[in-house]
């Protein structure tokens, strides 16, 4: 090549926060290190860039690895720098969130991480690295996100009741909510199809609701703000 | 150090797409390349993260050096990695985004970027290296800004009348917003101080207007959707 770089480089990995829903809390998929540094320790899953692939296949290969993840909705949240944030050397992360539904696969562990295990998100461990901040952030992300585009296709089962998709906002936004004034709000937005099927609850069933794909990309694209 | 990385490592870069508001449109400031790849062609204000240095330092030194702009609003925007980006190799880049005032200091070059000058958003010459996308991804991000964040702020300047915040809305939209309808929603924010200064117009002096920090930033933080 004519014009080369001569600059010394950092190293490139990428880290991915991934949260799920198991129907009442919000929980993050996290792998146990099975390498040095942090040996042992709970991380973010992720690794290194390769030098032929883009950085969204980095975070999918590794996430596959890692905890046998595939085809989930991954975006990415914000590159971390700071000298220093790696006991190996320069390190800088390109960070990703993912959202995984409770239907998608559970997690499996791999040699570079050699357990993967879902944890509530207020009783995570203590994190290796700097992926504290990085869950923060991404936490941070995701309570924005709530409010302006409708994120709870990517979170929910196919079918879901209203208790649900309220469980699922009070976990992300980490508090209770007013039931009659979320239910109202919500059902105005008209992006929920109520189904003729129930849940099997032994004394009240509750009816369940899919989300209207077309009504709510419309919204989504218009504009949005649930005030919550 | 014990555990140092093994592998070929991409060069990292950042670039800033800086937008500045003369009034009337909105405008983009780029540099020509004083060096090869793309020697003399426009380009955005960006260069090589040292190692010492964390990611936004290294966005705001290069934006100095090529264009002497200093504390600027910065926010990091996306990370580029597509394998052949750059001619010269694998280059990971970190955009950030800027907004400037228009009180705020006149660009000026370097050795590395020759010449630096504001364009309007509509008179675009070719960018060179992917430069293209990252602008597209930046106005995309203001403009999805705009409605739900006010960035007016950052891109008025301290006294302005309501045609120009008009005008900056019309501006990153890229299209007409009825008048009235506008100053309708604006007003009803509550976020504008009247003041008793007007603008020296030779037939219709329009008052002038400055925002109430305290109240924007409160609704920034609960939540905003300016309908347009």
């Amino acid at each position: 090549m004519p014009h080369t770089y001569e600059f010394p480089r950092p190293a490139l990995t990428v880290d991915c926060v991934v949260f799920g829903f198991d129907g009442s809390g919000l929980q993050v998929l996290l792998v146990k290190r099975g390498i040095e540094p942090f040996l042992g320790a709970w991380a973010l899953p992720g690794g290194f860039v390769r030098m032929e692939e883009n950085l969204e296949s980095a975070a999918r290969r590794e996430l596959e690895e890692e905890t046998s993840l595939r085809e989930v909705f991954l975006e990415q949240l914000y590159s971390f720098g700071e000298p220093g944030r790696d006991p190996r050397g320069r390190v800088v992360s390109v960070a990703w969130y993912a959202l995984v539904r409770p239907d998608q696969h559970p997690p499996k562990g791999d040699t570079d991480a050699s357990d993967a295990a879902w944890f509530p998100i207020d009783g995570l461990p203590g994190l290796a690295f700097d992926h504290e901040r990085i869950l923060a952030m991404a936490l941070d992300r995701l309570r924005g996100k709530i409010r302006y585009q409708p994120v709870g296709f990517e979170l929910l089962p196919k079918r879901f009741t209203l208790t649900q998709i309220q469980a699922l906002y009070e976990a992300i936004l980490g508090r209770t909510i007013d039931k009659r004034n979320f239910r109202k709000k919500l059902l105005a937005f008209d992006f929920l199809i109520p189904l003729e099927e129930f849940t099997g609850g032994a004394h009240r069933p509750a009816r369940l609701h899919r989300f209207d794909r077309r009504k709510y990309d419309a919204l989504a694209k218009r504009g949005f703000l649930f005030e919550l």
